[in-house]
């Protein structure tokens, strides 16, 4: 989950590494470090911390090296500290390696490389690797980096100098994100595009098992067996201007700011004639036919998506769907067989857990969709289709808009299935179609409601538990709510099913207790109003999330937050939005960092 | 959620009253009170809390008639409190009432009622019961109640006291259990048979709509048109000292060391000859070729013993399986066919949404199979098989042994399906049957155990938040030892699956906070292994709970709980004792009512 960035160039590299770590913090910020090539020797500047915290090392020594490798880490083996931190260095301080991902053997080479005198300074597992090309360098640094990924099992992407050359440094990849930047007598390697945005707009993107070596005027790349191989040249079109802040506090209210515009963004292009296309997946009424059950897969808050996902095509498209957080699936040796589609959710494209459940998925025969943000990401290049979300670059590491941009390409394919399949009429699916092209409109009208909240939020977020309570697709929602609130404000909330409340959960209901309830589905709307009695009947505070019409909620509820009439299949759209502004106003309230909560990183790219 | 009790005969009714509602105080106890019938008018004493503070009140002024009605409450409508206490009186005091069930309808009927010059002094939904009948009356109690039930929606068990007739008392029942008991010179109702054995172990078990007068001679049964039914008499076998404590403090504790012995009632009638049958259960193998899809569905802790049903049912039997929360399942249109098997289970078996999610799966062709406690409940009743757990009464109201004997009975379903598919062979089913035998002697070896986990509770039952940690099965038991936690120490708890614990929960692991650990799954221990030290490095005390095999996890966990070496597979039915076992100490230590938390009842019987 850590960001890399590589430079060698005319420049100073240090500069630069530290200017593309910057890009690259969204993915961890534990501690951060470069290694340079100085005269001849290796010199390793790191410290645990922000980045903020290596800028200030090195304004005091900032090294003149035209070559680099720069690391910002999020700790999985070892807490985060200064040895910890990468780059880590070899016995003889030959070597330098930063690296993304895990090495699952460690412990074996470990041991093999003390019984041949290696020393180990830190707990991590990426010193082996150091010490694993040193111990395979015969004068050739991409044969000895071969050789070492042949040893290794797990995720990798590595950046590695070698204080015998100057002019040279290599990288290589699996399973965690590689690209390489090409420059006019400069080049770069980076986990992410907009590292090097700045510098070039022409890449590679690396595939698993490739080895690439950099001088500042050649980049070759070379598969496991080392022989070269030949990469298209991918060039990136979209502007890093739109990475920025613009005037919003933090990135997360920008983002939730830009809900109508991406969500607009996603409907659009595939609302055509009246009708919905689906860019290039092309499943046939005759292929739906021979689906006799859908998996949607995913992690976090794409795993919420898909909870309403699973709800909206069972019951437009009348096919059976089974949901599944990614890092069970892919360990419980699911039944699939290539009669089911396998839906993929993730922003990043990246997860880890969900991109093995798609090649397993995939290994046992099934199709694969894929609903992804980044385009060219691992799973969205692995998938049989894709249908990207276009809610352009998500910094903050809570996902907002992403969310909003799953349920929108969900809502696509669940009425898009139940037309083709016959169970929607010409005039139920216009009718449809019609209200998914008002949803930004809503959404922007739910946004100027913000202060109402704030107001809540002001009230009461000195709460240590939070429970949200909903059924239905009110229960999927509410299970996003409690995600986003524990994320950014650390405050213990939870997520129930309304009538689950009585085997447990109301237990812990007392005097001034905090429920958040979202109540936009009109079948149950009585149901949820006996619930929140229940739980104001233990002396809870209530606040209700419910459409304009049901604002006699208030009967019943202590704060009622209204969202414009909307049919209730199509709410949870519109009724995201103020449980991420709360969760937003609760962590300003409390003063944490909400871009940047602790022990959280943007894309979770290892297990 | 409520208990009821009806008496009239030749003895005193008020002790008997108190009596029967001791026996029914597990199904509530917010409040509690007696309608009897004395010198021509209805006295009525009640008051808000548990029954003894009733039962001093009575001290003062017993009422010395021998017919009469009695109630212990769990508040639905309206808050717990002297007014809304049962039971309720009708306009001109002629009519008391005691009910369990809600009357969904009755704001319909209180806006009905008020035109009619009715006034209302609860908040709650029986009271309009009490007025309805006398506005029916025109001197025929049976008639009146019989009008009264068909303007209701909704579930009841109703007593009816009037003062107008000394000698007769009514009853009726709808989706809330109610049984009478037959006596000689006196007659009974009660929600529960334990409440009478100790008067008469003759009974019969009301139907829905079911009608019963009662005088001291004589019990007619009417349908809701009238028309007397014929009904069978039940003869209660069964022990009610089995419902004591036998000198354990609690319940709870005296039920968790009942394990090793249930679960060998509840395997071995069903092993015979080195195989496994299981009952009345007709399912052959043929019939096992046209299932292609079997539902799980229950509340609670039964849901969580649901979990690991699926888990093992897919991976032995490799039928696909869904396991849904009845309470949502009911209400989300499930895609169900006579292709499917829908396995119910409940403890009580009178769970309502499980009870209704039972009738609704019926009703769309598939077969039903329950897995249920008590005998004779309505779940078994309505069932197409029953497979009981003989786990005998359960009285404390978080469940322990009764979860045990869910997951045998889940085991005995998976190897016997799973064989008659021909997916297990002879020698593995029969190594897997002697694994099962040897169940009870593991846990009676992990309640042995118990004083680490009393030491270690006594250290940290100050805790705000704990997590529970797992992968795959352990995820199931996560959420088990989550909800025993939650239910009686009122901690905030939650359960978490391993893999997602980046994609959120650990924003909130700081320096101190527990999380506990299930690592029984042999293939997924070094997962768990990097995830306790994801949590370590960020500060948190770990408790591991593991096989004898396993102990090294004490190099990376503050505290490993051992279990006797088993099989991953059948590990839950041992692992999940030491987290009843926590959660006992931690509520212990911080001085909770364990057998009786707040806001809770044993069986969930309204929505």
């Amino acid at each position: 989950m850590c960001g890399i960035v590589g430079y060698i160039g005319d420049k100073k590299a240090t500069p630069i590494l530290i200017n593309g770590l910057k890009k690259l913090e969204y993915r961890g910020y534990d501690s951060a470090g470069v290694a340079t090539f100085d005269s001849n020797c290796i010199n390793v500047i790191k410290c645990k911390g922000r980045l903020a915290a290596l800028e200030t090392k090195l304004t005091e020594d900032m090294p003149s090296a035209n070559m680099g490798i720069g690391h910002t880490r999020w700790a999985t083996h070892g807490e985060p500290n200064d040895v910890n931190s990468h780059p880590h260095i070899s016995q003889s301080g030959r070597f330098a390696v930063v690296h993304n991902g895990i090495i699952e053997n460690y412990i074996k080479l470990k041991d093999f490389l003390q019984t041949q005198g290696f020393e180990f300074k830190s707990e991590t597992d990426t010193e082996v690797v150091a010490h694993l090309i040193e111990y395979h360098y015969k004068g050739d640094l991409i044969q000895a980096v071969i050789e070492c990924v042949n040893d290794i099992e797990g995720s990798y992407a590595l950046g590695v100098i070698c204080s015998d050359c100057e002019t040279q440094f290599v990288a290589a990849r699996k399973d965690s994100p590689l690209i390489v930047g090409l420059g006019k007598n400069e080049n770069f390697i980076a986990s992410d595009i907009p590292a090097i945005l700045e510098y070039t707009r022409d890449i590679y993107i690396l595939e698993d098992k490739e080895i690439v070596s950099l001088t500042k005027d050649e980049v070759k790349v070379f598969n496991i067996l080392g022989a070269e191989v030949k990469k298209e040249v991918y060039h990136v079109t979209w502007d890093a201007t739109s990475a920025e802040k613009s005037g919003y506090e933090h990135f997360m209210m920008k983002e939730m700011f830009e809900e109508p515009k991406v969500i607009k963004d996603t409907l659009s292009p595939r609302i055509v004639d009246e009708g919905i296309t689906l860019d290039n997946v092309n499943i046939t009424a005759k292929d739906l036919e021979n689906i006799d059950k859908i998996y949607i897969v995913a992690c976090g808050t794409a795993y919420h998506a898909g909870v309403v996902g699973k709800y909206i095509i069972e019951k437009l498209a009348r096919i059976p769907v089974e949901i599944d957080i990614a890092s069970e699936f892919r360990y419980r040796d699911p039944l699939i067989s290539d009669r089911n589609l396998v839906i993929i959710i993730s922003q990043s494209g990246e997860t880890l857990d969900t991109l093995v459940a798609l090649k397993e998925s995939k290994k046992r025969g099934a199709k694969t969709l894929s609903i992804v943000n980044v385009v060219g990401s691992s799973i969205s290049r692995e998938s049989d289709y894709v249908l990207y979300t276009w809610a352009g670059p998500e910094i903050a590491v809570a996902s907002t808009k992403a969310y909003n941009t799953q349920l929108a390409a969900l809502y696509l394919v669940a009425f898009n299935f139940a037309y083709k399949k016959g169970y929607i009429e010409d005039s139920a699916y216009k009718n449809y179609i019609s209200q998914l092209k008002e949803l930004p409109s809503k959404v922007e009208e739910v946004l100027k409601n913000k202060e109402v909240i704030q107001k809540f939020a002001s009230k009461h977020y000195n709460a240590k538990s939070i429970f949200f309570i909903g059924r239905g697709l009110d229960y999927a929602l509410s299970m996003e709510g409690s995600l986003k609130l524990k994320e950014i404000s650390y405050i213990h909330s939870e997520a129930y099913a309304g009538g689950e409340l009585k085997h447990g959960t109301i237990a812990l209901i007392e005097k001034g207790t905090l429920v958040v309830c979202p109540v936009t589905q009109d079948d149950l709307i009585d149901k949820m109003v006996s619930n929140i009695r229940e739980v104001k009947a233990r002396g809870a505070v209530v606040m209700a999330i419910t459409q304009e019409k049901n604002a006699s909620i208030d009967k019943v509820a202590d704060v009622v937050i209204t969202i414009p009439d909307i049919d209730s299949l199509l709410a949870p759209v519109a009724a995201v939005t103020p449980l991420q502004l709360f969760a937003y106003y609760m962590a300003i309230e409390k003063g944490c960092d909400v871009d940047k909560p602790r022990n959280l990183a943007k894309s979770v790219t290892v297990e």
